[in-house]
């Protein structure tokens, strides 16, 4: 029998997921309903499939989507974030299967007795961070605690990079994902962790500066600043009494360093409007965040306020970044520091045409065997990307929810509420899969180093 | 005739204005109706004199309220901020004048019309800061301007300090006012100011390292950081084009360095509870914003990631606070890093018995006079309170707050809407009056320096 899948959404990282769902429509029967308002940038996606039907539609509008949502058998949301809440609730109502890879916010958790009631299976966080995460800590976690082990430590780095052959800046880092959470990333709250059972609090103006080195075979040396979050995954991941947890984000040794001025200015600021922006240079930008003082340039009070060594290679980098440049900043009306500073690194920080993006995951395991002996390992996965449309991000996003959508349809995975990919039944078949398409870990057992050693 | 002065609020700041309303009832043919929930706090602050009615009433009870205000000719709120919209509606409503020492917000703002349709006086900001400070400032704008001269510069400056004589502690402070506005100051926007010309911005975790010093005759050396709201009093005091506008909060000389470390560290934050916080010591709480580390104290600690010398004398300061000490925090439940930082601080910063505070304002205005030529003065105003209860706070927030209501009911103020105290016919008298409570300040002429000099 034919199966309806409603697919709302062709934007960022939905182009290998369209790849999947057509590629196995023939096999598995499968009729694509694809919502965008952009229907010719989803028709570019679909090269006139017969398997699909593109529609534009106001997915505000309640009439239209629950038309559509009651007639298809299976819906996959790839909007943005705010969306997520409505279409969870008509497909409660309606009795369909969903899948997203967002988050699942309280707003949405508090909708798990309502789904269950109803009988829906609503998978979310099943991307790559979060998904590919939990799916592939998970397993780790499974394995050690079916042999009777206590786990003891657990840290987790995942980083959005440039891969290393396309990497030709002094940053050795481009926006290969959403530039305004990177510009973002980090503030509203301290980076909350535990380690060795005692709770750790970094303030975000010292984030950037607290930063750990990660060494990945084949692929050199990383840096991880602290997410907000670590806490959380402790009841997700079932680790309630776990003495060390820490999640963290992945970049190129120097950037944080580097990055952790623009923090310290003041330019990754959202909560104002800057007065008198609109007319400013880059140069500018950059002075207003300086003390006034009419013997010494920009350079040399960014210097001498952070107390940069003249031969410090941070400078090259800023430079680079034109921040220094006499050149306008390019708005019409006065904006936030933060939307600036994004506007001025999207000058340079873009892919180009023939740029791969890279996502890198790290974990780190230690345990306490049954037999009481201390163990550790390290898996690693480094995905790289095709091109600018099949990049790293949307193999990583896209497959899993693909993976995901089929099993339900076939009925796999079957249990009702709001889910994560945390149980064996669906994270085992889905990186089993993931593996012919080249996302796969790398498992490493090590010497036990705890930190109170 | 008898006159009905409705005094909602009888908590901090209002005993001077309660005095002064009681001395002057006699011959003003006053009576006062005092509403405070507690009553027998409020009897304390009358001694039972016979011009005065004591009641308790559920601000929030419509009825009640507006009953009271229709049978008053004038009402001073001196309640908590968030009640004033409130009562001013009702003030417009019942035609009824009335006066607060608290700031015009938004809300209020967007009342204006109204209160002038309805030909009601509503005077606000007419405490010290806001109000003595607005006053001060006018008086000689005002004059600078009569003269034909534009100005260049004006810096103002307000502190609320302990008096010198009481000053034993290595802080050179005290709370004298609400202890959450000071572990609060400077948070949730940028600093914004003018100077020369360039719009200049400090982000709060660098407010307390970007201060200047400032010498009072007779008092000594103070030092300031930067307000929040500069910009903004460039309308209020029709300063639009003034290249130069800086206001500020005072310290005695190494405050600021010392309290940025509790900024640094995240000890200030208030978007987050702590887990854990409720069974910490002040140690725990202190060595939960620094790295996990089994060999070094937390003093070592604190002084590696500041980079402070062994002999520096900021460590007295933070072991004067018992900060590293092994003692409970004596809390039953978690709290915010602000909250937990506030209860640490009262332990040792609560005014003695015998303690006196002290309002110290300052003012540096910068002008071209009619001539072409430029000048500079200073004005200064240093107040000390008499003991806990007749503060300084008291007597400069209560009674211009007084003295504007005699005014209002006497019909030298009879301007409507929302009102500051900006106008010479209203700054004038009052600054007047208040000399003959030692409440003046002292003009200095001084030889012009700007900052492109």
């Amino acid at each position: 029998m034919n199966k309806n899948i409603l697919l709302l959404g062709a934007g960022r990282s939905t182009a290998c997921l369209i790849q999947y769902l057509l590629n196995e429509s023939e096999k598995e029967n499968w009729h694509i309903t694809l919502v965008e308002q952009n229907t010719e940038f989803a028709a570019s996606k679909t090269n006139g499939h017969k398997n699909v039907t593109i529609l534009s539609l106001d997915i505000v509008d309640d009439h239209q989507r629950k038309e559509l949502i009651s007639k298809s058998d299976i819906v996959i949301s790839m909007l943005p974030v705010r969306f997520h809440l409505l279409v969870i609730e008509d497909c409660i109502l309606l009795k369909k299967n969903m899948v997203t890879a967002s988050y699942i916010s309280p707003e949405i958790e508090a909708k798990n007795k309502s789904a269950k009631e109803a009988g829906v299976t609503i998978m979310m966080e099943i991307g790559v961070d979060p998904g590919i995460d939990h799916m592939s800590a998970m397993k780790i976690i499974d394995e050690i605690r079916e042999d009777g082990g206590e786990m003891l430590l657990f840290e987790s780095f995942t980083g959005g990079l440039v891969a290393p052959e396309c990497d030709d800046n002094p940053w050795n880092y481009k926006f290969t994902w959403n530039p305004r959470n990177v510009v973002l990333a980090g503030q509203g709250s301290a980076a909350k962790f535990i380690q060795e059972g005692k709770y750790k609090y970094i303030p975000y103006h010292r984030l950037f500066r607290r930063t750990e080195f990660i060494d990945i075979e084949g692929f050199g040396k990383f840096e991880g600043y602290a997410n907000r979050d670590s806490l959380n995954y402790r009841s997700v991941y079932g680790l309630d009494d776990i003495p060390t947890i820490y999640r963290g984000t992945l970049r190129k040794p120097g950037f944080s360093r580097s990055w952790d001025l623009f923090v310290k200015l003041g330019a990754t600021d959202d909560s104002y409007i800057m007065e008198g922006s609109k007319d400013m240079t880059h140069r500018e930008f950059i002075n207003s965040f300086l003390a006034y003082d009419t013997h010494n340039s920009v350079e040399l009070k960014l210097r001498h306020y952070f107390n940069i060594p003249q031969d410090d290679p941070i400078l090259e980098k800023f430079e680079w970044l034109d921040i220094f440049a006499t050149i306008p900043i390019g708005i019409t009306e006065d904006k936030t520091p933060a939307q600036i500073l994004q506007i001025i690194l999207e000058k340079k920080w873009t892919l180009k045409e023939t740029d791969k993006d890279m996502i890198v995951m790290w974990h780190k395991m230690g345990w306490k065997t049954a037999e009481g002996e201390t163990k550790m390992l390290t898996s690693s996965m480094v995905v790289k990307g095709e091109d600018r449309t099949y990049t790293s991000m949307a193999k990583t996003v896209g497959l899993p929810v693909a993976i995901a959508t089929k099993m339900i349809l076939n009925g796999t995975i079957n249990e009702p509420g709001i889910q994560r990919p945390i149980s064996k039944k669906i994270y085992e078949p889905i990186l089993e899969e993931l593996k012919s398409f080249g996302i796969s870990f790398v498992e490493k057992e090590m010497t036990p180093e705890f930190y109170s050693n």
